[in-house]
């Protein structure tokens, strides 16, 4: 019953009263258990003997209001523990009884209540003065609920009441629009009404299968990011999915990380063989394989990897937590010299990603050890401090606002974390990058320096897009499943408006995809607005519309899913339109876009 | 023993009594063993007591050459087992004995001896008439190895010499020259020196970690293949490489094809799971998760896949043989009146393939059912009549020269398997195509026809690149590691003349990087020969040579590893040629290209 400091708290908390004293007007006979405030509101829940319907919400905001009309005011007062019991006894409010004996157990001699107008309930507070403070149309009854007495699913199924309150009627209205768009772009219904990928409890949980157009938006996004990693002088590696055992004792995931990953395959007559559940290890082995010289350096391998992370089913959530992932990871072996540079081009690269898709509010969070914990951190004072410093230098020169998390870096060394707010208003990590000082002793790492001297590289992890998993469920619920022309899954559909019309729609057809864009021809027996409205539906950003006009003067009318205007173009200006918006990554998904 | 029926077998046999003879005459105490013919010669294993080295060699082939000269007869004669006993033993030769004693305990009566001169063998012949049959230079003594008495390793180990020997010299010649090449090319050597990929043990065995420049054939190979497909008409899905027991099960790989799988991750609370060995039953998966309608189909599912397979330690050879196969795969889903256009394009496609390629020696072989052995095939005698009908159809139609292998079909089904012949000569599967009835059964899978009806579709599996780590072999082989500019590592070095011409150096590595190609430029302090030597030892396809003349007049002077013109040429002009040479896949690696 912890509650926040939010400064809505006493409302939310005094109308969660109001809600239980208007719930006994029609149910005189209910029980009450917890009823706190939460952060959109507050609940309560009740023992009832007739059900509440939905139909009954408009009653009981009645009654409510009524409530709030008549001023009532909030009158604290305290009971003895042994009085208090008797008194809900005597009340027959068996479940405050059960958990007043509680409070009694744990010590607490003095019990508070609160009353206003005839309603009695036992509680700490806080309230308002009196009932007429809340605004009477800040809140709305928003939904019921079955809920276990304590939680416990051995007790009885109680019903809850949500509640929703803000401090005002604008800021009601706003977060039941946000909520609404986020419910419309939640990626696991966006993903099955656009078929971008497949969650099978035959292959598995948390393993997603992606369809061909969950696929095309992943290749779309791989090509795009290998093209810019190899701007930016990345080179590429690929990497088996397993290996021994011993290779993860090596890099220190084994023990200590076993419970995050697969069990091992028992081969007879080696070892046992695990699932990498990072790519790190062998990457490290690829550098370590011949000696290297400080000429090559640094050294950028980056690799789409698809690792596996064993996660408890129950904590499975569509894309955003998964079993197999596809991260767009990179490892980055250079000297002590050439750090702070390679921070700051993983900094900006990460950066422009985002720039791009116009992602905003991403807060930066810098993670150092907690030098009190020598279990979570690699023991090693001196290369803390200094990888620490390197890092803050790295912050402060590019003047990032950022949150420090003290004790939240990975065990090897510092990182510098990007998190955005999903459309549900939950805050995730998408990218991550770190500065390792641990790994290269693990693996015995060294580079030949100018001086002729053997030196442990540093190396630098990161992956600016995360995973495939986790950014493509961020970009769905982002873009609202209206991707770019360059990442639609069909970039456009051809739409005859009759059968005429078909031969010059079928030679648009092929001129498009020999240009490798993906393309499909509407020939079903539709009408033209159905046909329309199908292409709509499935978010196409280009309905290329081909009327008689069209095919005598070899046009094309094309109308963008993201625009009002539709234009009559030559074919030509059309598919080097298309071409363009390819190459160039043109986000045309976004209304303000010349395209 | 066994012989294949070459009719160079006695030659080679004969041959083999002659280098006893001759060894015998500088190693008097030698003991024989077995000296059999074999594909390339002969050899024979002794019982030394003083070593032989390779400095004898001319000595015995001078002997062999006067015994050739003598024009011994090969006389033919007979014992019975316990004379041939007595007079082997009277003679010293321990392992003969031993031989004839098990000879005769396997109920041989008669035991054959072949007398040349002045030496006698325990043989079954046949031989030439004389000694002077054998061309004096058809042969030559090839190498020493050790090996143990019935290649037991509890035996004593034996000298082998081991004798190639064809028909006459040229043919020797050309023996030693292919092997020399094929040496020279082998992928495991060229591998290492090019830096393609590496085999560590501490990964583990057959698990190839592809380096930067063997990832850039790789990625160069997957985006040409994944366009291929795209004008094609296929769409691309990306599946885990791991899923529940029970999808095997369904499938039907458990527990047929379990010893060819890694074994199970036991997932405690939930099930066992499996390394995915093949990518069908995940590709099923998606092809049944909703309805399909006829207007659908065919649906060609591609996935560049790694399917896990366990090959014992000892049969891992290179990039040949391996665990981890990263299938150029794809699945197509077709009705009935489909099957014999998919199978005909699916075949043109792997032609054009090899083709571009400049693979010759290409073998079909259609493999079918056998109708005894209802073990290893799906028991259904007249959808195998259908099936390999059609198959039988599309190869008599296109008019493919084949081979016919009885009973080497799939277990659901007849396949097209295409092979090629290494340079070491080794006839290998390169790709394949199968026909499979039996999977649509056994996924339930169905679309709705024409006719409303629902009908079972046929799938065809494919591969026409195989898997890169095969193909990748090959490919190395095939172009001796000189690869065209499109796949080639590195597609450029550029080499200045000195350090003045520098910065023109650089603005041309930018131009390079910003088209994407992989370049270098050569900045040490080497001289411009070594430079030179460098990029040709790495097989560079591009050496761009950059003078006083070039930086001043924004030229190039551009040098070829696979021809000898060298020509200077503007610097748009050579960008140009080079972006063309990665678009149009330009196989500049064969020296008539003309590009």
């Amino acid at each position: 019953m912890e509650a926040t400091l939010d400064p809505l708290y006493p409302l939310r908390h005094s109308l969660a009263h109001v809600l239980a004293q208007a719930v006994l007007q029609i149910r005189p006979k209910a029980k009450l258990a917890f009823g706190p405030p939460i952060d959109t509101g507050c609940y309560y829940d009740f023992d009832l003997e007739t059900p509440l319907t939905p139909e009954d919400f408009k009653t009981i905001e009645k009654a409510m209001r009524k409530i709030i009309g008549q001023r009532q005011p909030f009158v604290a007062s305290k009971r003895s523990a042994a009085e208090a019991v008797e008194h809900l006894k005597g009340r027959g409010e068996q479940y405050k009884v059960e958990y007043c004996l509680e409070l009694a157990e744990r010590g607490e001699t003095e019990i508070g209540f609160y009353t206003n107008g005839p309603f009695e309930d036992m509680c700490a507070g806080p309230h308002l003065n009196h009932t007429g403070e809340i605004p009477p149309d800040c809140f709305a009854i928003d939904s019921l609920a079955g809920a276990y007495w304590r939680g416990d699913e051995k007790n009885k199924q109680l019903t809850r009441i949500y509640v929703l309150a803000f401090n005002n009627k604008d800021e009601l209205k706003a977060y039941t629009e946000k909520r609404e768009l986020a419910r419309e772009r939640d990626h696991r219904k966006l993903g099955k009404e656009l078929e971008l990928f497949i969650l099978s409890d035959v292959v598995g949980p948390g393993l997603p299968l992606w369809t061909p157009n969950g696929t095309a938006i992943r290749e779309a996004l791989e090509t795009f990011a290998k093209e810019q990693e190899a701007r930016y002088g990345y080179v590429r590696v690929a990497t088996p999915h397993i290996a021994k055992e011993n290779l993860y004792y090596t890099s220190g995931h084994l023990p200590y990380y076993k419970d995050s990953m697969f069990p091992p395959m028992e081969l007879k007559g080696e070892c046992n063989y695990y699932l990498k559940a990072m790519n790190c290890p062998h990457h490290h082995m690829i550098f370590g394989h011949r000696p290297r010289s400080y000429r090559e350096l640094p050294l950028r391998y980056a690799e789409y990897g698809t690792v596996y992370r064993y996660e408890d089913s129950g904590s499975l959530s569509g894309l955003l937590r998964v079993r197999s992932i596809a991260q767009n990871d990179a490892h980055i072996y250079c000297t002590l010299e050439q750090v702070k540079d390679e921070l700051k081009a993983t900094f900006n690269m990460t950066l422009d990603y985002y720039r791009m898709f116009r992602f905003d509010n991403i807060k930066v969070r810098f993670s150092t050890h907690d030098p009190a914990n020598k279990e979570k951190f690699v023991d090693n004072p001196e290369l803390w401090k200094f990888s620490e410093q390197i890092v803050k230098e790295v912050v402060d020169e590019l003047q990032v606002d950022h949150i420090l998390g003290v004790g939240e870096a990975a065990f090897y060394g510092p990182k510098l974390d990007f998190q955005a707010t999903t459309m549900l208003g939950r805050e995730e990590s998408i990218s991550t990058t770190q500065l390792d000082f641990a790994s290269p002793n693990n693996f015995d790492l060294t580079y030949i320096a100018d001086d002729g001297k053997s030196r442990r590289p540093y190396i630098i992890h990161r992956a600016p897009l995360g995973a495939h998993e986790r950014f493509i469920a961020f970009l769905i619920e982002h873009f609202g499943g209206a991707f770019p022309t360059w990442m639609a899954p069909i970039q456009a559909r051809i739409i005859p408006v009759n059968n005429d019309v078909l031969p010059y729609a079928q030679r648009l057809e092929g001129i498009l995809r020999s240009n490798l864009m993906r393309v499909e021809l509407d020939q079903s027996d539709n009408s033209f607005n159905k046909k329309i409205r199908e292409a709509v539906t499935r978010k196409i950003p280009n309905m290329v519309i081909i009327g008689h006009k069209e095919a005598e003067e070899s046009t094309i009318t094309l109308r963008r899913y993201c625009a009002k205007e539709q234009a009559t173009m030559s074919l030509d200006t059309f598919v080097e339109r298309m071409k363009r918006a390819v190459s160039n990554r043109i986000m045309d998904n976004f209304a303000d876009v010349d395209v």
